[in-house]
């Protein structure tokens, strides 16, 4: 299929394609690549978020562009895309997290929020006069034990075991995938999380990380000294792997 | 009718060709083809629902990916096609049973609530601001009797004895229709449903289906260990069929 | 009027071309015709109604691809046409069917219901944001006397003798004009028809039939061994018609 | 203008051409000249309105295929063009003089009448979401003294002596004005009209007319006899005045 | 700006072309000049109003087609242009002047009638889903003296001594133009909108011609008795200027 | 950017274009330059409000032509460009600063007043299914000093000592521009306002201006004896300065 | 990509390009940039507005341009881009701070403000019918320290020490990046906003700067004389630096 025929069918917000595809939703999905990766690690004891900021300006305050979101005391975000975008998704799971609480007494568990978030996602595909969510967002969250899903521009809720979404999404998740078993601390979640970050840039410094975990504590950040004490370790092991490269 | 002719159809959610022919839902046809195969099959004793699960990554929770689903204690469905339609289908399945039965003191039975989600379907693909959903769904529930439905992106339901919805339907519909008979037990039904599914896919693995069961004793997820035994005896007829191929 | 004139008038569901005409429900009377026939006839003691389900699959259940519905009481449908679209008509006319009764405490009268239906139909033909509907009506029931009437994707009820609608219609329909006349018994009725049905394909089997009848009894199923007697007398006369041929 | 030009306005339902013309009226018009024709003639003491019936099956009952009309005690119509638009036109004055006559207490009159369709018409014309309608109808009536006017898609009402409208109104037309005279009779009228429809097709037979009368007796339905009768007279005349042709 | 050029910006309802123009209403000015022209005269004592009917056909009733309508006791109007828009604005016009009667106990006054009437065409020009209307007014009144309004399809109210709308609408005016004075008498009126009206057709006849004025004595019809007097007067001094012409 | 690319952005009312300009915006300003020139001046005492007649005919009542309009008693606007958007833009003062000065027991202020407009144009501009207005306002005041705001077609409101806007705007401005001081009396402001006006065209008489002034006494319309007088002077010095010009 | 590809894509306001990318946000940005420059500086004691009025006419009110304004106590806005539009946002945090001051009781803060307002903007990005906002907003306000937030046409808020926004952001930006510290006084902040204005354009005089302070003493209008000092020293000290060139 040319780019002619494709057009043809972007136009309409919701339209399917012959061979079955919705191009509006691939096209979002394009959005959520443009962005900085984000990580999400599930260990034994909590979940591990770890983001990059993108730094386009040395006077923009670091805080502004965070990209790990505290929904409620044991529910967190990260998210990856459109920054826009992102922020609305992000205030829709507050606010549902906040009212589940309120009129149900307890915390909303992290699979019931994700639902709630990709039917609110699912909707903007279907129906006319909306376009998809360029964003795509990671939810951690401990019910009785850790949880992690992630949302995707169509609006399914997939859960992981670890997960990243964004910029060279296959190369981190590639380290992700050869690294990870089931047994790993919290600690050892934040390694690898950093350790898959560093895949996707070889020019990452310590000072554009957030991470964040959620744990039976509840939503923490992780502070900007461990941070870098930890990066410091990935980053060295990372070049004795890679002596003679680039 | 040439590729040009076609597209001046396809904009308009729902208009007909002029063959008579409503193409978003010929195209929303595709996108359940898009999806893995699932399977239903109706025996004296309850239905047997069985799919395959993509397993896209190793990191990928099993459980999140699942297309079979628990609507009400009598009620079972699978899904296949765009994930995020199917769910919308099978939450308003789920909220439609629950209504009823809530309402009128008693189960929805499997036609009824067949006939409401087609009714649902059919909307979608006669008034304008929205598209087809892409997604179809088996329905398999016990009322007097084992029944058992699917639905087509048109909003039409069909009663079948056993039924391939999705990827490589046609291959798969043919064992089906070469091995049905009327007095198959439950555990006939497992075993037809895998050799059914093995035939879509020589590479596919035990570890990939998902099995479930709907009978007087309501809706039953069939373990995996006995999905695999039963697997493993299909998978060796298979063989034993079909010795020099591939 | 080339092809590309045509395709300028039905883009919007309901303009005039330059030569009066509407053209999408010229395209929804082409998806009436892809279906397969259905017949009607009426004579002094009660309407037949008689259809030809199309067998997709062994495994597929008759009952559910059933085209003649009981709407009430003294009022039967027969429909032809895009499935979904003709579930949706028939649903409409036994919610106005059963309406009406408990309005006025006395049945709908087939004439009442045959407009009601058209009116529907026809504003689905008029204002924008939705299609026309792509299915067609018999309407048979017995007020004092039988009656008949075809409804159309225009939106006009017709009461005829005898009808039949759907595809091959027009041969369907000379068998019925050449044999038809006002003083059939119930049982010639179903002779005729299925007499018709049987010139829309000489492959024809009497298990694909369906036939019901509306008299002062009501609506009444008719059994699939009678219809297997009257068609096997058919088809023998048939074959003593054209001995040499095909 | 060319075809091209014409079409650029014909997309939008209810836009001015370059040169001040509607074309989805002007098609609309199309749209009526497709049907038979139809006359009203006014006479001294009441109006005659005639009808050809379109007789496309002789299954087809003929009353299902009127194109006369009771509106109510005093006021009756014609109609041509798409039957469905039609039947809605008729069904809307019928529910009109009904709410008029419920509310003053007293017959609405044929003017006030024909006002209310046109009015409604309009306004089919000028707003989106709708297309004209593409029928037309004669409305005669008895207030005082016998009164005939006629609607168009541009909703328009005119009233006549005695006027045809539909197919080949041209000639139907032509003779009513070589024959009108004020001081006709009813049955005067009744020749007239019978004349008139006879110009439109060599062909045409007693058995496809339909002719009633609304006089100070309210709507009646001249007898199949009668007209007969007349038709015969009538065409006696006409093969008398032209001998040698055709 | 070539025609293509034009056609860009007609088939929105109310977009800017680059010129600042908005080809809708200069297309609608277009279809009142396709009607007959009608003519106001303001005089110490009163307006007149004299309008051309189009004589179509014989049978067709003069009083149908009739372009004077009284709106009020002191208030009259003149139309031109497309009929049945016509008739809206006049049954606006009729309303808007009745609801004010009732409501502040007094009869509305000229002005304040015109600029009601054109509010509600402004409106049609700027809002989507609607085209402008077709049709000019001519608003003659008596407050405490006779005034004059004309209506445009921009919805601009223009205040005149003398004015001509529709067809042949510059010769009109050129008449009215030459002859006017600020002390005519209601019969002086009378005389030069005759004369004027002539200017349009040299076949004019004295039968196709309404007259009205609007006095102290409120609205009343001018008898065809002394049109026809007055028009063969102005005949003759009209022959008498143009010997030798045509 | 060439005419086709324009076009592309001029057909949807309010998207911006790749340099980030509304070009309906922008074409609507066009529309406002196809009127006759108005001139305001704000002087110590008041403001001076001056404009120019079209003159379309001698017939025309000038009144009704007016482009000064008395908002309340302290508050007068002059109107360029579309008239009856203009008049649109005056109603929705008029009622705005009535609606104002009933709530809050005290006159709008000049600048609350343009804002009002202001916000009500700039809607215009951004949401669909509307046009911009082709015509701009100047509102000028007294409140406790002389104040003067002019709106334009996106939704601006600018406060002037002294401005032109409508045609030949540039070369009225300049007159201004050059002539203008702080200190300016009422009667110096209409000399100054004349004097740019007659800047506009060579051949303008007194009998097509209008002047009225706004101060501590009101809203007040300046004599059309004073008006010829001081043209005249105008008029006489700006031949002395063009001797031997045109 | 080229143009053509790009329109497909800028006829619908809220469609994603192949690649992920919203054009009508992107052409947003640049009616941002098509704007005077707008400077914020954030200091030890709280944040300098400043910005460049765009001096049109000698007669055009300086404080009618104004891009400075004062939204609450203790908040202070900049605009840059579309005035219009810009005057809506301003509009909307002005009675949105209003509002939450009344509801609460205390003033709204700085990131609460900016995120309405960006929550707003987003939405117009999303849903069709409306086209984002050509206009951006610099925040600055004081609640327990200063804080300064810009927003984006996409509806992003971002938090900065110094920023600029509007034409020429480029270059004013790089001043405040080689010349900011954390430690700034509210002077010396001043300077550094007037030393980056100056970079934007040689030709910039003081008497078209404004500037504002919001510390913890609320929103002060800096004195023109005072503006007029500053600059002078910054002039001289661009002109030290750059004594040859241009």
């Amino acid at each position: 299929m040319n780019r002619n025929d494709k057009q043809a069918y972007d136009r309409g917000t919701s339209l399917f394609s012959p061979d079955g595809r919705i191009y509006q939703v691939e096209y979002a999905r394009e959005a959520v690549k443009r962005g900085a990766p984000v990580v999400g690690v599930r260990t034994k004891d909590g979940v591990v978020l770890a983001a990059r900021r993108s730094a386009r300006s040395p006077l923009l305050e670091a805080g502004s562009i965070e990209k790990l979101h505290k929904i409620d005391e044991g529910l967190g975000a990260a998210s990856a895309g459109h920054v826009a975008d992102a922020r609305k998704l992000v205030d829709f799971a507050r606010e549902t997290a906040q009212t589940e609480r309120l009129r149900y007494g307890e915390p909303m568990s992290v699979e019931s929020l994700s639902k709630a978030i990709t039917d609110n996602i699912q909707e903007s595909t279907q129906y006319g006069g909306t376009r998809p969510y360029g964003a795509s967002l990671l939810i951690g969250g401990y019910d009785d034990k850790p949880r992690l899903f992630a949302t995707d521009p169509s609006g399914t809720p997939h859960e992981w075991r670890a997960v990243a979404i964004g910029g060279h999404r296959e190369d981190v998740q590639a380290v992700l995938e050869d690294n990870y078993s089931d047994d790993l601390s919290l600690e050892d979640g934040l390694v690898l999380a950093l350790q898959a970050l560093a895949e996707s840039d070889s020019e990452l410094t310590a000072e554009e990380l957030d991470v964040a975990t959620v744990s039976a504590d509840g939503y923490e950040t992780v502070s900007a000294e461990h941070v870098a004490e930890v990066f410091a370790e990935v980053a060295d092991e990372h070049e004795d792997e890679q002596p003679d490269e680039e």
